[in-house]
């Protein structure tokens, strides 16, 4: 599997694993160490890609209190070319587009090889925020420098279910240069069915390929965890949550849950004649959970070659 | 399998099929041909009890036009007594309460055998009708004078997740009396799963045992029968529109979706031990649609044996 030519292609089918960026306090060693430990988990797994994520201060997304206070992390672009240089995959670097100021934008789309790295533009998290870059801006820029870079979307399929429109939103992305998608974390399995579907049949009548969907999944060790990822954005069905609350191992039930909802989902895509890709992080940083994470994707990996 | 036992212990895992009765205008000897036709078409599958619905005017339910014209119906009560006296297995009559003079409702109480009949008392469907017997008062009146008789209570899986109290609704209706409860049709099985959840897990927490939830299904042949199931609140969740628009065969994809959404309850119920059965229905008098409601009972027949 090469992620750009399935990309490239509209065949999906590849799978990512995602990562956060050290805590910009991390001294350079202890960022190597990370790097290496982060690629020695990595090693045994069959992943396509690597998603760095480029963390921004939400807390004004949502007015209620961050169940883990929010702690800035290193530039992904940065620990990328520092700490991750052995990495045998391409990396798919998450640009929050509102952080940088343009000259600095520009200077890492010129930066970079299109035979080997990929991105994802996010915007800003609330229309409050102070933005040096506007998605808009960010796609006309990566037009004009950049255009053979492959670039992605966020898909929120919580956003579709309150306003419907998601699957809009995606094709107009398309238009603006992106090849792939890549949801939030999917608890909510006919959410996700919902935007895809709706996405998919809008793009038949509308003449266009649709482009692959990446459905990202994580486990969840704690209640706090999962407070957190509601916290997010993320729905959380009544159910899961009932599960979750009084299961005796929360993180062996969530990851019950998630494999069952990838199964689903790719059965669903599948079907449908939907492209996809299946995309495993860790929303903590506890030992057990990145431990659980790997094991998904193991699993996830081997679910996709069925 | 026992109806009667099965409800009482609490065991569930029974299988029902429900009809709607004749037209009030249909001649007695059409009733009687009907009732004959409908015998005949369920002698095979083995149900455990018929359903008869009691079907009032619920257009003040919904501004919107009705899809299908409402057209008063026969008393499912004088249905079964006069042209569904072959009947072999127990029949659940429905009692839109609201639709009958007290004196009325008592009479019925009165001559019911509690050792064969069942019943499920069904509220108005708004505020603004004009009600005979209220649901209270006929819960009263059965504790009174049959409080032998087996008595079932609507679950509204859509209430639910509109305002997540029915799990309290349904906790309130058993001690009222009931000691069994019916869905509307389920499509959304996510909704389902929340309500049965919550249910669960609120028993628990006051020590009740759980009665059976059972579930409804439905095939649907047409988009106009599709409009129908969403006018009487039925919540169709978007792919699944979007399957059963763009299927060649709309009644055989909502036969297959009936199907899995009720493999997927079962095995969500049997994993969280909560008890349950299963009600098929038709909402359309086609033939075809008759016939792969038969179908359809016999394979969800064959699932509960598993």
């Amino acid at each position: 599997m090469n992620l750009h030519r399935s990309i490239a292609a509209r065949s999906g089918g590849f799978l990512l694993f995602a990562v956060t960026p050290p805590r910009l306090t991390t001294s350079p060693s202890e960022a190597t160490e990370i790097g290496r430990v982060t690629l020695e988990r990595l090693r045994p797994l069959a992943i396509d890609g690597l998603v760095l994520y480029d963390i921004d201060d939400e807390s004004d997304r949502n007015p209620d209190e961050r169940p883990f206070p929010f702690l800035p992390t290193m530039d992904p672009a940065d620990y990328l070319d520092r700490d991750l240089a052995q990495l045998k995959v391409p990396a798919i670097v998450y640009r929050a587009v509102g952080k940088y100021r343009e000259d600095r934008f520009r200077a890492w789309l010129e930066e970079q090889d299109p035979s080997e790295a990929l991105t994802v533009f996010v915007g800003s998290s609330s229309r409050e925020k102070v933005v040096l870059t506007s998605l808009a801006r960010a796609y006309e820029l990566r037009d004009q420098i950049q255009p053979e870079l492959l670039l992605g979307g966020v898909a929120i399929a919580e956003r579709h279910a309150r306003l419907g429109d998601e699957h809009l939103r995606l094709i107009a992305k398309q238009t603006m240069g992106c090849s792939f998608f890549v949801t939030q974390i999917v608890y909510d399995v006919n959410a996700a069915k919902n935007l895809v579907s709706d996405y998919h049949h809008e793009c038949a009548v509308q003449n266009l390929a649709p482009v692959p969907i990446v459905f990202s999944f994580s486990v969840c060790g704690s209640l706090k965890t999962l407070k957190f990822l509601q916290w997010l954005g993320v729905t959380v069905p009544r159910w899961i949550e009932n599960e979750l609350r009084h299961a005796d191992d929360t993180l062996d039930a969530s990851y019950e849950q998630a494999v069952a909802t990838a199964v689903d989902l790719i059965a669903f895509c599948r079907r449908l004649g939907a492209p996809f890709g299946l995309n495993v992080e860790s929303v903590s940083i506890r030992k057990a959970e990145i431990e659980a994470s790997v094991r998904l994707a193991t699993r996830l990996g081997a679910e996709l070659r069925r």
